[in-house]
């Protein structure tokens, strides 16, 4: 029988890993001797909080990259499906692997070749943010990045705040750090004076910051936000006579 | 100081607790005496299992129902902001609160009353199903249910691929167990042959199975699914040219 490839969560704040992930997926983690690191010192700093027995020199960790080479998929996966095969885990630098983060690739072909995947529990900023934001958790969409360039990027908040206007729909996405303060301000400025935005900021970590506003209230006291990972949700208000969400 | 609303996952499937929520969760479910549970009988259920020190029927637990009416959400939340105000956590029945299942209204009202919200790490079986799916990670949209009607549901699905396919988006949608395989055989006949689709169903419990197949492989061999809670994923094939996700 083929090894399993499980998908390993990493914290997403400086907490201690038994904080944030359950017994089942810390489990997993001090059992596994073969990983596909999205950054191989990372994992083993990771893996060294969460009590893994190690030697942590004696693992296999193979770093993947942010973006991985499809090109090595194969040869990656190929160990699991041997004789006395080795479970392996994906883990990222934060976060859920393949969720805004590297994996989904590595997963298909595995699913192709008939290894089977288990996903562990674990800590996702995207989500922690939405249940926090009091906004629709019926419906929702995540977006990845915006553009970074301020014409296109400004014609994407606008487009976003429409289709969450025409659907009722929670629109996440996410910003690189130093750039969060800059986000902020341009959906504070373009964005309708009654629609929500969340801005959420270290999200488990001792600065966690989940703080929802109108932009017309973000925009009258504009915080400098620190350089921390950052999760946005806007919604915009419904037109009367539009569906509500509970 | 006001008391803090917590957002307190459920487990998913009939596991120990212990597996899947972490110690952080399992602390605060063990020192809160105050629930908004969306249905009171399963939350005392869920509330001994993870080893509250109850005693279980001195505990405040108050039925906010799958749609709670916000005409009471100030009544509920008042006791947290007065003098010795109780922590409390909102609790569904499945889950993550307030993400395909109740609760953001009151979180939007606890935060506009200044109420501090912790949304605290639990499974979802919506992000466990992406994790696993194999389909794009970046970028995804939650749709909660279908429509029911025939005619309406087809249409829902080929614009669910259409959008899919545009943007190189992973669709996620939820469906009544006793629905799923007829959900399923619409899926795979109203599908382009190469569109993906995941059925992902008890996920973490015993029976968890989350198989991804082009619809012309699940016309091919269409199986009964069994009747408990099963996420659907469908993403398109993106025409030659377009953005290929990892």
């Amino acid at each position: 029988m083929a090894a399993t490839l499980y998908l390993l969560p990493n914290r997403i704040a400086e907490t201690e890993p038994e904080a944030v992930l359950p017994a089942q997926t810390l489990s997993v983690l001090r059992n596994c001797r073969r990983f596909l690191a999205e950054n191989a010192r990372s994992a083993r700093r990771f893996l060294k909080a969460a009590g893994h027995p190690g030697p942590i020199d004696t693992l296999e960790i193979i770093e993947i990259g942010h973006v991985p080479d499809a090109g090595q998929f194969d040869a990656w996966l190929a160990p699991m499906t041997k004789v006395g095969a080795s479970d392996t885990a994906v883990v990222s630098e934060s976060g859920c692997p393949a969720v805004a983060d590297p994996g989904a690739g590595i997963v298909r072909r595995a699913s192709l070749l008939g290894i089977p995947v288990k996903p562990l529990v674990g800590p996702c900023s995207m989500l922690l943010t939405l249940m926090a934001s009091g906004m629709n958790g019926q419906r929702f969409r995540f977006l990845g990045y915006l553009p970074i360039e301020r014409e296109e990027r400004d014609a994407a908040i606008r487009s976003i705040e429409a289709e969450s206007r025409r659907l009722g729909e929670t629109e996440l996405f996410i910003e690189t750090p130093y750039r969060n303060t800059k986000m902020l301000k341009a959906l504070a400025e373009s964005l309708c004076p009654d629609t929500l935005i969340t801005a959420a900021t270290d999200v488990t970590g001792s600065g966690e910051s989940i703080v929802t506003k109108t932009a017309l209230e973000w925009k009258k006291a504009l915080p400098e936000l620190p350089k921390l990972p950052t999760v946005f949700a806007v919604m915009a208000q419904m037109k009367t006579g539009g569906r509500r969400h509970r």
